[in-house]
C-alpha cells in the first residue's frame, strides 16, 4: 500500500499537546471573563449563505466556498454555502434571523474559528480563533456599554499573563468634528480618517504627502491634523485640553469629547488602571463601519503583532438584513495569531504534554482492581489521572510520568496493598510519602 | 438597498442563547471527564489534504472541498483542502506526522465540528460537534485501556443527566471465532459480522434470510449465530456461560471471551454499576477497521437516538500514512445529534439567556460610577453581572432581569449609597435583603 506522508498545511496551526492546553487555558480565560459581564455565548455555524457573505461587498478573494468533492455525472459541484471569515457576519444575520426571540440589549460573545483564503505567510493564517463580544440595542444602546469593552479586556489579558498592554481609545465623531471644523469638505472626511489612520504604519510623512496628493488638503490643514492627533497628554489632561478647543464649537467634535470622557470615567470606575489605558487621537480603525468609540490595544513588547485587540461602537448591526436599527458596540481578540506567537516567543510557557497530575503505576497486575479502583478515587475527588497498562517496570513507568511531566506517581505492590498503606512519590521534587488511599488523594490535591 | 432576508440553513444547526448554554455545559462535563483520565486535548485544522481524507477510500460523496469563492481570470477556484468529515483520519494524520514529538501511550482527546454533504432530514446535520478521545500505542497497548473508555462515557452521560443508558460491550474477535468454528468461511466472516450487526435495525427474519440468500450461509448455521447472539444473560453468567462453550476450542473465540472477561472487569473496578453496562453479544460496529472490543451505548428512554456513543479497539491507527503499528481503542460522542435532540425533548432544560447572575439596577445616573464599581467588585467574586446602561424606570429593569432570568437584582439611589446599605432582590422568590456591598456580593454567592 502506498503511504501518503503527512506534511503541515501551510496556514493552518496545529499545535502539540503542551502547546494546546496553553492555548485552551486562554480561552477558558476568555469565555470566563465573558460571562463574568454577562455575555451569553452564542455560536453559529461554520458557513453562510454565499450571498450573505458577500452582502456588504467584503474582500471576495478571501472567502473559502464549499464544492462537492465528488459531485455525481452532470451535477454542479457547487453549493450553496461558504466559510464566514469574521463573526460580524453571522452575528448580523443571527440577530436579524432570531430578533424576536431574543432580550435587549442583547450581550453575546462568540468564540469560533474564521477562515480566509490568504496567501499564507508569517502571522497569517488562513484558519484562526477569533474571540468577539457585542452589545446589541434595538433602536439604541446606552453609552457606558463602551466602558465595558475596555474592561472586558483588561480583565483577560491580565490574567493571561501576556506582559504589559495599553488599550488605546478614541472617538471617531471627535475626529470627524475636528476635520470639519478645519474645514475638510463632508466628501473627504471618511478618507482623512482612513489615511490619518495609516500614522503608525508608514510614518507623518507619508500620511502628509497622501492627504496633500490624494485627499488634496491644503499641507497646512494636513500639518494640523497631524499635530492634534499626536498629542500624548495623559486622560484627564487630554480631556481637559480638548473640551478648551475652539473646535468645540463643532457640534460633532463637542459630542466626541463628551463621550470620550463619559467613557473614559466607565472605564476606570469598572478598575481599569491608567497605566492600562489611555486616549489615542491616532487609532480611527480604517472601517467605515465605527461610528463614536474605538478601541486598539497594545502589547508593548511584541509591537510586531500590531493592535492584539480592537472594536467599536457602529449604528447598525444588521442593515443588510432588517430594516430595524440595532446599534451596537463590540471588540474581537485575534487569538490565534496572539496565543501562537506568545507560546513561540516563550512568553506564554507550556508545561505538562496531559492534564494527568498523578500516574498510578501498576507494580502487581494481579492487583489490577486495586489500581482501578485508586484511579476511580482519584477521579472521583477530582484529580485526573491515568493508569500505566502497559508492560514495564516501575523505572520505565516513572520515566513515562516524567516524560509526560506528570505531577505525582502513586506506587503500590503486595506489602503496600497488605498494609493499606499506598507510596506517594512527588516527580518534581523526589519526595516520597506514604499514607492511606483517602490521605493521598488529600495529598495530590493540596500539594502544589 | 435590497434586504436580504435572513433564513435557517437546513442542516447546519443554530441554537438560541439559552440552549446554547446548555449545550455549552454538555461540553463542559465532557471535556472535564476526558481531562480526568489523563485525555490530552489536541485540535487538528478543519480541512486536510484532499488525499489525506480520501486514502482509505471513505463514501466520497460526502465531503465539502473548499473552492475559491472569486478565483481570478482563467485561475482555478479549486485548493487542496477539503472538510474533514470525522476526527480519526484527522488523528491518524497528526500522530503520524507528530509521532517523534508525543510520548506514548498517547491519550488525546478532540471535541470539534465534521462536516457531512449529506442530504439534510431530521437528526442528520451536515456540520456537527464530535467528541473523541482515544488512546494510542507505539507497537503495542495494554488491553486494560478497552475497559477506560465505558467508565469516562459513565461519568459523563451520568453527569449530564440524560437518563437511564446502558454501554453495549462485545467482541468482535469473540465473534469472528465463534463464526469459525461453526464453519463460516474465512470470506465470509466478515459479511457476517456486518450481517448480523442490522439486527436491532432489520429484525431477526430478515437477517436470516440475507445470510443464507446473500452470504450464503446454512439456514441452520444462520439460526445457530442469532440464537448465540441474543443470549442476553447478566455479566457474570454470560462469561461463565461462553467459557464452557464448545467454541472455546477455538483460539479466537477463547482470546475473544479472555478479553472480554477483563474489560467487563476493568470496567466494574472503575466504578461503573452493573446496572449501567452488558455484554451484548449482537453488536458487531460495521465498520472493519475494528479488531477487539466494541462498544455502543443505548439511551433507554430514547431508542430512537440510535447508539449516543460508539467505539472499539483496532490494531492500526495510520497505515494508510506510516509504515509503524499504531494500535489504539477509542470512542466518540455524537454530541449534536443526542443534545439537540434532548434540549428539544425537554430532557436538557434550557435555563437563563444569559450568564449574569445579578443585574445591578441604575436608579440615579449621577451615582454610576458606584454603579460601574459594584459590578466591578462582583467580578472580581467571581459574579457574573451586568449594569443596565439603557433609559428605564426600575420597573422596566427589573422586567428586563426577569425576562433574562437574572437570579438577583441590587437597587441602589441616593439614600441607599448615603447609608453605605444596599438593596438585593432576589428574582426568583421576591425576597429583599440590604447589606453593604461586601454582604451583598456574599449573598449572590452564597444563596442559591
Amino acid at each position: 500500500m502506498a503511504i501518503i506522508t503527512p506534511k503541515p498545511m501551510s496556514g493552518f496551526p496545529e499545535l502539540l499537546p503542551e502547546q494546546q492546553r496553553v492555548f485552551n487555558r486562554c480561552i477558558d480565560i476568555i469565555r470566563r471573563n465573558f460571562e463574568l459581564s454577562g455575555f451569553t455565548p452564542i455560536e453559529t455555524p461554520s458557513v453562510e449563505r454565499k450571498e450573505v457573505l458577500t452582502s456588504k461587498g467584503a474582500d471576495e478573494k478571501e472567502i473559502y466556498a464549499l464544492a462537492r468533492l465528488f459531485a455525481g455525472e452532470g451535477e454542479s459541484p457547487d453549493t450553496e454555502f461558504a466559510l464566514h471569515f469574521d463573526l460580524t457576519v453571522p452575528l448580523a444575520r443571527y440577530v436579524a434571523l432570531h430578533k424576536e426571540k431574543l432580550v435587549f440589549p442583547f450581550r453575546r460573545y462568540q468564540i469560533q474559528k474564521v477562515w480566509r483564503g490568504e496567501r499564507p505567510q508569517k502571522g497569517r493564517y488562513r484558519e484562526l480563533y477569533q474571540c468577539d463580544i457585542d452589545a446589541i440595542g434595538r433602536g439604541s444602546l446606552g453609552l457606558l456599554n463602551d466602558a465595558e469593552m475596555p474592561a472586558v479586556i483588561h480583565r483577560i489579558f491580565t490574567e493571561m499573563g501576556i506582559g504589559d498592554f495599553v488599550i488605546r481609545i478614541n472617538n471617531r465623531r471627535l475626529l470627524q468634528g475636528f476635520y470639519h471644523w478645519l474645514g475638510v469638505s463632508a466628501d473627504h472626511i471618511a478618507d482623512t480618517l482612513r489615511t490619518v489612520d495609516k500614522l503608525e504604519k508608514i510614518g507623518r510623512d507619508k500620511v502628509v504627502a497622501e492627504l496633500v496628493a490624494r485627499v488634496q488638503l491644503d499641507e497646512a490643514i494636513a500639518g494640523q491634523i497631524l499635530d492634534f492627533v499626536a498629542d500624548d497628554r495623559p486622560v484627564d489632561a487630554l480631556l481637559t485640553h480638548l473640551a478648551s478647543l475652539p473646535a468645540m464649537s463643532d457640534a460633532l467634535f463637542a459630542q466626541g469629547v463628551d463621550e470620550l470622557r463619559t467613557v473614559a470615567a466607565g472605564v476606570r470606575s469598572l478598575g481599569v488602571p491608567d497605566s492600562d489605558f489611555t486616549i489615542d487621537l491616532r487609532i480611527a480603525r480604517g472601517l467605515g463601519y465605527y461610528t463614536g468609540t474605538v478601541y486598539e490595544t497594545k502589547l508593548l513588547a511584541h509591537p510586531e503583532l500590531g493592535s492584539i485587540c480592537s472594536g467599536g461602537r457602529y449604528d447598525d448591526l444588521a442593515s443588510y438584513f432588517t430594516n430595524e436599527k440595532l446599534p451596537g458596540v463590540g471588540i474581537s481578540i485575534g487569538l490565534s495569531r496572539i496565543a501562537i506567537a506568545l507560546i513561540e516567543a516563550g512568553v506564554l510557557k507550556t508545561d505538562a504534554q496531559t492534564p494527568s497530575r498523578v500516574l498510578v503505576t501498576v507494580l502487581d497486575p494481579s492487583h489490577m482492581s486495586d489500581y482501578l479502583r485508586i484511579a476511580s478515587s482519584l477521579r472521583t475527588a477530582g484529580v485526573a489521572c491515568e493508569v500505566y497498562f502497559e508492560k514495564g517496570r516501575v523505572g520505565d513507568q516513572l520515566k513515562y510520568a516524567d516524560r509526560k511531566r506528570i505531577h505525582f506517581a502513586i506506587i503500590a505492590g503486595e506489602d503496600e496493598f497488605a498494609a493499606g498503606r499506598l507510596k506517594l512519590k512527588n516527580m518534581r521534587t523526589g519526595e516520597e510519602s506514604t499514607g492511606s488511599l483517602d490521605e493521598i488523594v488529600n495529598l495530590t490535591t493540596s500539594d502544589r
